[in-house]
């Protein structure tokens, strides 16, 4: 296969990422070569259980976790999400109460809101601080005998934050509820040891690391008690009925050995790159700050707030020099709303707005981060002049908005 | 792309079929080039809505169906079936009966009968005919006012046999019952015209129709409510949530695309073909017969009972020869019970055992079928030798078991 990168600079990789062409390598023999149900007792479905097998392996050893049955193939993060929750609410029919937190993901929190409001359970949404941090007492406070689960992000895709998981799901464990973590956005980014936790379910997306999309896994934890969503044949265990997507689990497998191999490298390389891209826009541009915890945040995550304009509008000069970057998360854009998770960490209205996400991957270069210092002022200053609400001497919104610590 | 064929003689297409290397060629600039989220704003995302549109109307078009916005993408046939019959239960929570037909694929028996088991509802299981025709009489008397669903497949993954879908359907309507077809088998192999008829719900999966594994999707008609079983963010008008299979989506689009341009030949080559291979083992072989209603049967399956041996032996002795058949559907394979179908349509069980499924395709060639047709009678005769229930002047089957006509 020839690499044909695209034209432009791309810094929209916590929506998607660019399917690394190794991976699509490792894909392409399963389509039209070894294109048999690994099931099947015939040679051309012979190779395919053994490869199957061995990409199950690579997300085991990305994770951390200890055995290869606690991994599950779905089609996504989405899926996993509603998997494991549904599971966990069906396999412990005493108990009747959810916590989440004000800034999940959608495939989390409109599910939980959705069985709040239809399906008679209780949900505790815990708030976070200006800094997306988890208010952990409020966390202590809700939970009790009657929390069925608790679905906490490990980190956030806007604001880069990190929750610490492994505390928060032993807080769970000792009242007996179980616990989840869509860990779709770090997954690929930062180590992890799921075998030292206490999680009982792991979201992840094979499209975030540079797999395909359309494939993701659910880690269950050997000995949780598992009712699938989607039932038919016995694959996965019985877990997650269906031919197996094949072609989607290689390119999974080798996505998660690649990360592996990259993983210094983003948290040394890209970290660099982003925290560069963050003093650049910050020394060239006044009335902006990172949104985010800046001691616990995913290393390619730059996540800036420009007082005073429509994020949008930064999004679409951005895009005409050929720079790719987003304004809240992908399901959302097109509303006009500032995103949950700005109004959760109480960004101020006049900065959510403008609220711009670079997210960087180990495909980002030096020459590219230049460009985007570049081009950036320029917008923000012509973007500011047309705007009714701009005047260089307009004090910062913290000034005015008591809530903004 | 170059197209490298594997070797061997490939008649699993039931189970799953090769990937059409055009359909490959297709999906491959959006791994790496085209790789945004359709819903993004900036270019890397800006022509993948459109290409999500054009691969929509193919699978409208190759369904004879009304309008774009009835067809959802999901993840596969097991997916499709199981949110069609969730839904409708969801939606009408004043009916608690479900029909269906003991012939089904286990994505709809498997989830019938979890929910008669564990969720309280009534389940009508129709029985079938020698040929494998639904008792049409049994089916009407079980219809009532309490019918939430009925789920039918049109083909048979292992007879053939194809239902009066829209006749069933239209019994169902007269009684206010939601009608889904499981069209997983026929789609792509014989032409459809649901647009005439009163099918609220059906299921397709790609892998079935030399497109990729993981990709389906779930026909609703305009005006039938839907719950969707996958929630998160607004992906297909808020009845899928989770990033699109952009690439998976694309693969369907050009097999439906594909399927159409072979439909003709599908109904007459591959029909031909199949004929040829089935009257040639008929006329060396004693002691077996084609299962599946010879008047109404997909015109790519030929599954033949060879009585007093295993089927799980002929397709051992077959894969030495490179020749890939299948017993039973691919989700049971690895069991030594006679498949549910077969044991449904009453083949007795000395035949039931040694049922072998030759399913073809548009790959499938003449020369390949005279190999088979070659190959089967030595293989029956030399297991029949080792076989301590076989005698040359044994009855047939008809003499002893008075069930099977
Ligand atoms: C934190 C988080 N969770 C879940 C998802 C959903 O994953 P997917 O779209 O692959 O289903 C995403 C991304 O869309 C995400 O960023
Ligand atoms: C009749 C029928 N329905 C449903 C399915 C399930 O489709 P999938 O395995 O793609 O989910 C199959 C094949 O496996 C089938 O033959």
């Amino acid at each position: 296969m020839t690499d044909v990168k695209p034209q432009g600079i791309y810094l929209d990789n916590n929506a998607t990422t660019r399917v690394d062409p190794r991976v699509v390598e490792a894909m392409l023999p399963f389509f039209t070569e070894q294109f048999g149900n690994p099931s099947s007792i015939h040679s051309f479905g012979a190779d395919v259980g053994k490869t199957v097998r061995w990409a199950r392996d690579q997300v085991k050893t990305l994770l951390g976790a200890e055995h290869d049955s606690e991994i599950v193939f779905t089609s996504g993060g989405t899926e996993s999400d509603n998997a494991a929750i549904l599971s966990a609410l069906k396999t412990q029919k005493a108990r009747d109460e959810i916590i989440t937190s004000a800034v999940e993901h959608p495939a989390v929190l409109a599910l939980c809101e959705y069985l709040a409001k239809h399906e008679g359970y209780t949900l505790h949404v815990i708030p976070v601080d200006s800094l997306g941090r988890l208010d952990v007492n409020a966390y202590d406070k809700a939970l009790s005998e009657k929390t069925a689960i608790v679905s906490f992000m490990w980190a956030n895709n806007e604001s880069g934050t990190i929750f610490p998981i492994p505390k928060l799901a032993a807080m769970a464990k000792k009242v007996g509820a179980l616990f989840h973590t869509d860990a779709v956005q770090i997954v690929g980014k930062m180590p992890l040891n799921l075998a030292a936790t206490e999680v009982d379910f792991l979201s992840l997306s094979g499209h975030k690391l540079h797999g395909p999309k359309g494939i993701g896994a659910l880690y269950v934890r050997r000995g949780t008690r598992f009712r699938p969503i989607i039932r038919g044949g016995h694959q996965e265990r019985d877990r997650r009925a269906g031919t197996e997507n094949v072609t989607g689990i290689v390119g999974l497998g080798k996505a998660c050995e690649l990360a592996m191999e990259y993983m210094e490298h983003e948290n040394t390389a890209v970290k660099a790159l982003r925290d560069k891209l963050e003093q650049g826009i910050l020394a060239k541009v006044s009335h902006c700050f990172v949104t985010g915890d800046p001691s616990d945040r995913l290393p390619n995550t730059c996540n800036i707030a420009f007082e005073y304009i429509e994020g949008e509008a930064i999004l679409l000069f951005l895009n005409r020099l050929g720079i790719a970057a987003s304004s809240g998360s992908a399901c959302t854009s097109g509303s006009l709303e500032p995103s949950h998770v700005m109004r959760a960490m109480n960004v101020p209205f006049t900065a959510a707005h403008g609220a711009t996400r670079f997210s960087l991957s180990r495909e980002t270069t030096t020459e590219e981060i230049d460009a985007v210092i570049d081009a950036v002022p320029a917008i923000i200053e012509k973007l500011r002049a047309l705007s009714p609400f701009w005047d260089k001497d307009t004090p910062k919104a913290e000034a005015f908005d008591p809530a903004y610590a």
